[in-house]
This record gives structure tokens, C-alpha cells and sequence, in this order.
């Protein structure tokens, strides 16, 4: 089975894939936009991408993508993030004037990043990417921030463990495919998106009617529409015990909602 | 008067920060905490912050930084952004291999720089600095995505214009003030951050009181405590006519949260 990844061998995705799929074949891609062509053009039975992260919140453009390339959400995942600083082998940390990591990894270790003087950033398109560029270039005075598979896949020695500012710092990854798997008895989770016109208490109706109908939120964000100011697009996660309370709450909303379109039916995961 | 910026002469803050103080000294700073700390310090009167934007949704990680540094929101202001192309003179698009921006004006422009083949993606802190450092070093071959201004202020040619994926792009920034500006009869609009219990219909009980309140709601996000899973916490924006309303709903809610913060009352700006 082939499943698109964004990134490299040692990347997160790489690791979320590895604990969703045992055996797979990795598709590496540059960006999620090749993620999701990937999956589209059926190169890929399924892709795996991040979604959202505890720190930075929703990955919104990745729902954009699923959207566009009509991919539906069949599972999803949560990764504990435990960032390393790496480098070549006999470095302390006095001896990094560099530190390359992914804009979001950087962002995530930023009071520890505040505490080198000195140190430029660099930003690079995937974490595990920096790690391999700096083993392969044998580049002194250059760290990552990657997972420690990263380090011990690429050869690089670990100076600092666990820098993330946040001790619970976890990545929200999805399973994302072209057609809706069969609904089971474990589907407990859905991730929605509607529209609503912009009157008051429009979407305390819908939010009622859930709570009404046994559904538990468990994330909303509203999306901007620019070009129709009166419009209102949400993204919204419920959980439900039971698969026909869901059944019952769609078959109701759609009367008070403009566009109603169902992401992903699946089963919820821990952390 | 000083205000505090993110990124450099021509970038999109100090556009932003113009429009929004007709005189100001502006303090040029690298990263957003650092506008905070400006801010906080009292080294600036006031800073003006991205907030979020129409495309990649909220900045999440700078309202944490207005909670941490507790400044206050006294004014928003909607840029549209028009992202353009540019280069050392005598350049044709063939002529470019590398392609430098921020990482989120990269992404707006996303479906253009598609279409560039062999062209190199760097990402920068900031549109201005790319635009400066390649006329510094008169760098060939290498063109910045920034704002038609920042062309003008560095002497660089504009290749192609109104690149950017969506038409109408808007970021939102906000002013952000140590102390709370005195409410006038003008202040329409309020930020707010406020935590739930994680039991079905607690959020709709309040967003039915705001609309009973005669507030409506231009903005919602649910935002994860990792480290407390059975709380929610949420950022929302209201809209209301008078200020009166607001202060009467305001009262009431407190009894339906668990923790209630008003980040900001001010006057609601149009794009």
C-alpha cells in the first residue's frame, strides 16, 4: 500500500504514518498540495497530514486542499512532538551558530531559541530535510530541530532533548483518502464544514440542535469568506456515542445551514 | 509617538501602522514577541500586530502573546494585499530561479509560483527584508514577493503583479496598547477569550445569549489545552450597536464560563 506523506524519511509525518500504516510504501512529498494530488490521482491509496498542532491551532489551507481535491477524512492521529537540537557528532551547544528547522518547529521552541545569543534561524521546508542536509554537507556550527528518530536515522548527535515550550505539544494528523470508507459501529467523531448566513444566533441554533441531538463539539473555527461578507464558513468537530445521532442531527441542520458538506465520518484517537 | 512593527521599511506592518498613524516613529522589530516586548516595556506607545488573515485564518500564537505581555486590542485594521513580484531591473520572469518571501505570502502566492518550473522557494522573516537584501547584494536571478511599496523604497522592478491566489486578501492587524484605551460612544466591536466546561451545549448557551443580547458574532475559535483535555478555551469577536448591549451580556456570561477576558473594546473597521 502506498501512502503520501509531506516530508522525508524521519520526518513526524513519516512517524504518524508508521503508527497508522504497519506496512506501507512512503510516497515523500514536498508540499501538502502534492499530498493531496498524489492521493487524487490514485499514486497514493491514502495520505497522511497534519492538520492542526496544540500551539499554533488549525492548519486551515490542508482543509482548503481536502476540499479542492474532494478527499474525505477516514482516521486521524495524534503525535506527541518531542523536539531534539541535533548536530554533528563532538558539537556542544556553544558551537551552533545556526539552527534550522521547519517554521512551525522553530515557533514551538521559541523561549528555548530566545535563550541562544547569536544564533540565526533558518527556515526549512520539512525537519527531518534539515537533519539530512547537514549530515550530507557535514556542516559544523548548524543544528535541526527534529524527532529523535531523525537524529539516529541520519547520524546526528543529540545536544538538547524535549525543548519545546510546551511539555504536551501534539500534532493532529489525518488519514485522508479518495472515497468515504464504509461507516462502522466505532465511528464516533465527524468533521463538518457549513456555511450560515450572518445573523445573530444563526449558529447558536445549530450549535443547540447538536447539543440537543447527544453531539459533542470538540473544535470550531470560523473561516473568513472575503468576497461574501455576509457569509460565514465553519470547520467543526463533533463526537457522538452512537452513529445515528449523528444521522439524525445532519438530516436536521441542513434546513438551517446555506451549504452543509460532511469531511469525514471516523473513529476518534487519543492522545 | 512610537509604534512598534514587525519586519522593516515597505513591509506590510509598516503599510498597516502608516495608515493607521499619520506620524510615527516606528521601532522595526524581527519577531512578534519582541513587538510584544516592546509594547510591554513601555519602549513603544502602541504596536501594530498581524492578527490574522483571509486565506490562512488566524494568527494563533499572537494572541497568546497579547495574553502573556497582557496588552490590550484599541483598533483593527483590514489591509488588502497585493502581492507583487520584483527584481533587479532588466529581468524577465524567465530570468528568475529563486523566489524569496515570508512563508505566508509564498502561500498566497501559491498557484503563480506553481506554474514558475525550476524555481527555488526561500523563505524570509519578513517581504521587505528579501526586497532589501537583494538590492543590497544585487542579486540576479532571485526576485522577492512584497508589496508594490517596498518595489519603490529598494528599486526593484516589478515583474508581475496581484500574483496572490484569491483576489480580495486581507490581513487583519490590530493595534495593541499596554492599558486600555477609554470606551467612546464609537466602540462597536470586542475581542474576547473566555474557557468552557467540555459538556454538550455549554458554548451554545452562550452564543444564544449573546444573539438574545443583540451581539453578533464575526468570529470563533475553539483553541485545544492539551493539558487539560475537559477544558475548551476560545477566542471570539462580537459586534454590537451599542456599547450598553455588550456590558449587559458581558454580565451575564461570566456565570456560563469558567474564565472570562476581554482582550480588547473598539471600533470595528470595514476592508
Amino acid at each position: 500500500m502506498k501512502v503520501a506523506i509531506q516530508g522525508i524519511a524521519g520526518s513526524y509525518h513519516h512517524q504518524a504514518a508508521t503508527a497508522l500504516f504497519e506496512e506501507a510504501t512512503m510516497v515523500e512529498c514536498d508540499t501538502f498540495e502534492q499530498l493531496a494530488q498524489s492521493v487524487d490521482r490514485g499514486e497514493s491509496q491514502a495520505g497522511v497530514m497534519a492538520i492542526g498542532n496544540s500551539i499554533a491551532g488549525s492548519i486551515l489551507p490542508n482543509y482548503g486542499l481536502l476540499q479542492q481535491y474532494q478527499l474525505v477524512i477516514t482516521a486521524e492521529y495524534f503525535l506527541p512532538i518531542n523536539h531534539c537540537l541535533m548536530a554533528i557528532a563532538g558539537q556542544t551547544l556553544k558551537d551552533i551558530e545556526e539552527v534550522q528547522s521547519h517554521p512551525m518547529a522553530l515557533l514551538q521552541c521559541k523561549p528555548f531559541l530566545n535563550d541562544l545569543e547569536n544564533t540565526k534561524l533558518v527556515e526549512t521546508d520539512d525537519t527531518a530535510a534539515a537533519v539530512m542536509r547537514i549530515k550530507r554537507n557535514h556542516l559544523k556550527g548548524v543544528a535541526a530541530i527534529a524527532s529523535s528518530i531523525a537524529a539516529s536515522l541520519y547520524d546526528l548527535e543529540i545536544i538538547a532533548q524535549d525543548i519545546q515550550e510546551e511539555k504536551l505539544n501534539a500534532t493532529r494528523f489525518v488519514v485522508v483518502e479518495k472515497a468515504s470508507q464504509p461507516e462502522t459501529e466505532n465511528s464516533n467523531k465527524a468533521t463538518l464544514n457549513f456555511t450560515t448566513t450572518h445573523e445573530a444566533g444563526s449558529l447558536s441554533r445549530i450549535l443547540s440542535l447538536f447539543a440537543r441531538k447527544g453531539l459533542n463539539l470538540s473544535k470550531i473555527q470560523s473561516i473568513p469568506i472575503p468576497e461574501q461578507p455576509f457569509l460565514f464558513s465553519f470547520v467543526v468537530d463533533v463526537e457522538f456515542v452512537e452513529l445515528q445521532m449523528f444521522k439524525d442531527a445532519v438530516r436536521e441542520v441542513k434546513s438551517l445551514t446555506k451549504e452543509f458538506n460532511i469531511m469525514g465520518i471516523y473513529k476518534a484517537a487519543t492522545l
